[in-house]
């Protein structure tokens, strides 16, 4: 993606460094968050320094590198063994978290590990490389398929952010929206604000906005609204875990409007790279669902009108919150799976052949 | 309602003055509007300093018999005439708004209007406070009928605040909650957000804290994951329009959650006062939906770690947005209306019945 006319990407590795987009100030600033250090990445995903899917595979990929890097030759495995438990229990939903750990634990086990300390080095930042490279290439080509399904003049629903801020570039959700743009389709964006965040208030509509795309944010309860009047035509979201049968984890929210989808008879799709696929999760009700903070909930950020980020609590000092931060979407409200190799239906046999097709 | 152990009114007449409850600042400060301008009645009403349906109501019935003290001898009629209009152009869904003016013109012009205004002037008044007393009788009387369908120990949903913030006391979805709570009944109340103005947030929170009633917070985002996992049994949401065949215009957001409720089988509720019913209105499509002002959903105001009253934009500069208010659930997806006078089900036959009950 171009920002100010240059090229970034959402994860990325310069000088020996971690280097992020800085999520949690956007779109009221544009800065990056760098480390040398594994654990300070950790609490950059925690804390969503860096957030979605795609993102938080390559970042938890690069700080297993890092890792190596802090890793005394002489307490080798250990240390990059407690690494990589540390990223792991940052985020307990997210699929690709773990996806980035293996492949760069995978790749240093075959260099040698604890055995060839300065090989296993090298090959951990290779690794941690090729996970991002192949993101952002998946992302590419999710834009491809998906846009296949968008018509020229239609409404699109979406939900959090599943951008190219979401992943290494491109994104999953947005990018079917970026290549049938690019293709001179005219496409209308409806942004769901998405509390208690507001990725998309935030990251969707400025990401949106940057590649020139119509779009108009709203409340995430004017959806099912605007949705019965007829101006969105299709929904994509993202997906944070896809179970064996096609069952989906993914932002707060997301269960409702596919259920509103489908009463109104709107195509809902759900779009990923294939290593968001957990083989080893039979259905959505083996998913955990991650608890964050009720504070989330509680306060508010933004930019006050000297210009300054500021936090503001919307509920009385005693009021307390539930703050569950995915929910689950079973297949049988999703209309097609968007990924990397093509379309598929949101089934057991839709995932093994996204499954197949990625072995091939 | 009582409020730190005194008595109070949402909406209330003292000493020639129209007295509210200051809402924008709840639950952050507890202060009250009061005016004799009836043109600052309707600006109070278009700014939501008082909002819910028969809030809106009394405070119009109120305002048009500040009118008539406004209005000279000589141009009694006009005068009042056009403050009818002024106020029933505030706020385009809500059907209260309309009632409480009829309630008042109606007492006029049986007193004689333009051509007795000292007579009307004392008619509109006393048609005001029957009005508001009515009001507050009859949601006290929506709470005993809908306690009943509540059981010991069970979850309840709820959308906006329709509570006795809405009204002039009890409040319509709230009042079963309150009357089931003195009964003995333990119920713990999930309280949607209610994006972009906070109204379960700021609102309802308040009210059940003030009650005493179990309650947490919730993005409106998490109402169906939660609803999924067995922590919700029933909902009850107000309504600011039912149409004669039962279809329901409420607060933006209503309609999502009524569809929810139907694919996961959990009875969806609406309670209000029959003087909601708009007998005029034949179904939900008929009902205009007020789009307020995008700034609702670009700005959010809270109290800053200062305690002080704060907005904070949570979106790009640039950042455009749409705000529909309200939306329409069609009666198909609503298992029962709750009045003052019984519950019924929501289809023509029912708000027939309602209307016949109401004449007798």
């Amino acid at each position: 993606m171009i920002v100010n006319g240059k090229p970034y990407r959402t994860v990325d590795w310069e000088n020996g460094e971690l280097v992020l987009i800085d999520q949690p100030v956007l779109p009221h600033r544009f800065q990056f968050w760098r480390s040398a250090d594994y654990r300070e990445a950790a609490e950059a995903i925690r804390t969503m320094v860096v957030r979605g899917a795609g993102a938080i595979g390559a970042t938890a990929g690069y700080a297993m590198a890092l890792a190596t890097r802090q890793a005394p030759d002489a307490d080798f495995a250990p240390f990059v063994s407690e690494a990589a438990a540390v990223l792991a229990a940052t985020r307990p939903t997210a699929q690709n978290l773990f996806a980035g750990i293996t492949a760069v634990e995978t790749a240093i086990a075959e260099a040698g590990g604890g055995s060839n300390p300065s090989g296993a080095r090298e090959a951990a930042l290779a690794a941690a490389r090729l996970y991002a490279d192949r993101d952002a290439l998946a992302c590419e080509a999710i834009g491809r398929h998906g846009s296949s399904l968008l018509q020229d003049g239609w409404g699109i629903g979406t939900h959090c952010n599943a951008g190219w801020l979401a992943f290494v570039d491109w994104g999953s959700a947005l990018s079917p929206v970026y290549v049938a743009h690019r293709d001179g389709k005219k496409l209308r964006v409806f942004v769901d604000e998405t509390r208690p965040r507001g990725q998309g208030a935030r990251l969707t509509a400025w990401e949106l906005a940057g590649e020139g795309v119509d779009h108009v944010v709203i409340a995430d309860n004017a959806f099912g609204h605007l949705a019965s009047r007829g101006e969105i035509q299709a929904v994509i979201t993202g997906a944070d875990r896809i179970a064996r049968n096609g069952d989906v984890a993914n932002k707060i929210g997301t269960f409702g409007h596919a259920v509103i989808c489908r009463h109104l008879g709107i195509p809902f799709y759900v779009a990923f790279p294939s290593s968001t696929v957990d083989p080893e999760t039979g259905s959505g009700k083996d998913i955990p669902i991650e608890e964050r903070s009720e504070d989330e909930v509680r306060w508010t950020v933004g930019q006050n009108k000297d210009g300054e980020l500021s936090r503001v609590r919307t509920v009385g000092p005693e009021t307390s919150a539930r703050n569950p931060a995915f929910d689950i979407t079973p297949s049988e409200l999703v209309d097609a799976l968007i990924t990397e190799t093509g379309i598929y239906p949101a089934s057991s046999d839709g995932v093994g052949q996204i499954l197949a097709a990625t072995r091939n």
